[in-house]
């Protein structure tokens, strides 16, 4: 209660924007030092081609338009964007591989946003750091000086905060959790070019991978064997309805998550693991399977000891607020 | 040169004192701003038995006659103190296997040191933490503000920088990195009771071990046959006559080595690992499949961009350098 305190002290009358930009939409918010999003828009992040500049003027109308919507023009203290590929160092965008204006390029973004918001200072980093930060400043992590977010979606991403700092490494790229690697030998191919890697298995992309595999291998009836091109979801729903070989993935991709979660503790020692995206709906399947895990690897020191814990911001606004709890730091 | 006469300037008349606990000896040092040590003095740690308070007694007693020895009686600005086992936050030394007074009890030894010595104050970390901010004050990692310590001696230990800061984590145990799992099944069994941590391959018992598993599972001719007890330095001798056996244990290790190192920077993103300890004695046969193993397995964004490099601080002095180092934060 005291730190809200501070934070609305020192922050009165004065609010930030939040940019979440993914590959196929960016959402825009006006934010206050509550953690309430005031006003929200969205526009399309994949109609620009390579066009970069084109994609930053259009963002930069339609924070203009939120910022109108949310009737706090000239009391915005500043903006925080989480990238893909964010570096929060150069404040650029980076060679991130599912936007086409960024894939092939630096982009300057937090530059060209500045200037085309009158100067409005930016700060970016990628999207796993910002639900860190967002996750520190109003979520499950409030409190915490210590602790680990993973984000598991489409991929696996992780951001790291350590004596309450995001931690940026030296060339602002630190925190690619999602690729150590789990599975040493005849690992899956992954995203990045390497194999093994923890994305590989533990995305929703990779629950679905587990899945096709395993229906391969076996012939085990399963309620998956009537479903066309399988998502994670779909693995969740046969789970619901008690399906043997869904609740084996879950288990086998608990496993998975807990023995690399161990390995992550005897690096920092984090208070908490924090779980965000869309696969951590599952942690009804998946809870028992991670903790277990983790707990029979790690060192005696930290058995039962480390906490797990799910994101306790409202799904639709978390990636603002991640991303806008940045700018609060400008 | 400006950050060392920015130390010298607050430090100016006033030294520190380094102390390294080791299971058979500690190593007492009076250090001054600039890394030397102007007397030192070694006290047996293993003839105390379980008596935590006699062992601090005669602790005291010689750093006293030290502190006499260096002429500087009064000008001690602190003790810094690095230990196995040892925590920052609560300054004990807890459940160290291999000292008899702590192998079973946490003992506050901070506390205790700092009261025998009228109140001087005093830090302690473990020892690997301690060779780390060593490093960064005095040696290799002047200059860097995030780094990750790797030291190779009987066990494998970790001291991590991130931001200029070591990493202590929430219970101040981070930085046991010598206990990540690197052989995922049938793994060998390690010190800590679990099996397939790096220390059980890479520390210089896991080369012995490893020399004494290659001789029984092959015929191959070898110097190291001839070798009744082989140990880690048995095998740098072979190699050094260019033993294919002893040539062959290196690689091995060293391809291990630089497999964990990939994860770990795929953790921190560090400027470089820093390699320090009697192993690191053998980098002739150990750098080159250590770097190609870590550029192997690294992400594209590192990939030739991490820097390896070798303690740079006097052997002999090292470990009071390093735990010297703790004091002038005090």
């Amino acid at each position: 209660m005291e730190e809200l305190n501070e934070l609305k002290d020192y922050t009165m009358d004065s609010y930030v924007v939040g940019i979440d930009v993914g590959g196929q939409t960016s959402k825009i918010g006006v934010v206050d030092a509550r953690g309430d999003v005031l006003a929200q828009k969205v526009i399309r992040t994949d109609t620009y081609g390579t066009d970069a500049d084109a994609y930053i003027k259009a963002l930069a109308a339609a924070v203009k338009e939120t910022i109108k919507d949310s009737g706090k023009e000239g009391l915005i203290r500043g903006i925080g964007v989480g990238a893909p590929n964010g570096n929060f160092y150069t404040g650029e965008v980076a060679f991130a591989p599912n936007i086409a204006w960024a894939a092939n390029q630096a982009v300057p973004f937090a530059k060209l946003l500045s200037e085309e918001m009158g100067g409005i200072p930016v700060s970016l980093t990628n999207d796993a750091n910002a639900a860190a930060v967002g996750e520190m400043t109003y979520g499950a992590a409030r409190g915490m000086k210590n602790f680990i977010m993973i984000t598991l979606g489409t991929g696996v991403g992780s951001g790291i905060v350590i004596n309450g700092q995001v931690v940026y490494g030296h060339d602002g790229f630190a925190g690619e959790l999602g690729h150590v690697c789990v599975v040493r030998h005849n690992g899956r191919q992954c995203g990045c070019g390497r194999s093994g890697c923890l994305e590989a298995y533990c995305s929703a992309t990779g629950v679905a991978r587990t899945a096709r595999e395993w229906l391969e291998m076996s012939n085990e009836p399963s309620l998956l064997r009537d479903v066309d091109k399988i998502s994670s979801k779909d693995v969740y729903d046969a789970a619901k309805e008690g399906d043997a070989v869904a609740l084996k993935i879950f288990e086998y991709t608990g496993t998975l998550l807990g023995t690399a979660f161990s390995d992550f503790i005897a690096f920092s020692a984090p208070e908490a693991i924090v779980l965000f995206g869309g696969l951590a709906r599952s942690k009804e399947f998946l809870t028992e399977h991670i903790e277990k895990a983790m707990n029979d690897n790690v060192l005696k020191i930290w058995k039962n000891k480390v906490k797990l814990v799910y994101s306790s911001l409202k799904e639709s606004d978390a990636a603002i607020l991640g991303a806008s709890a940045l700018a609060w730091e400008l």
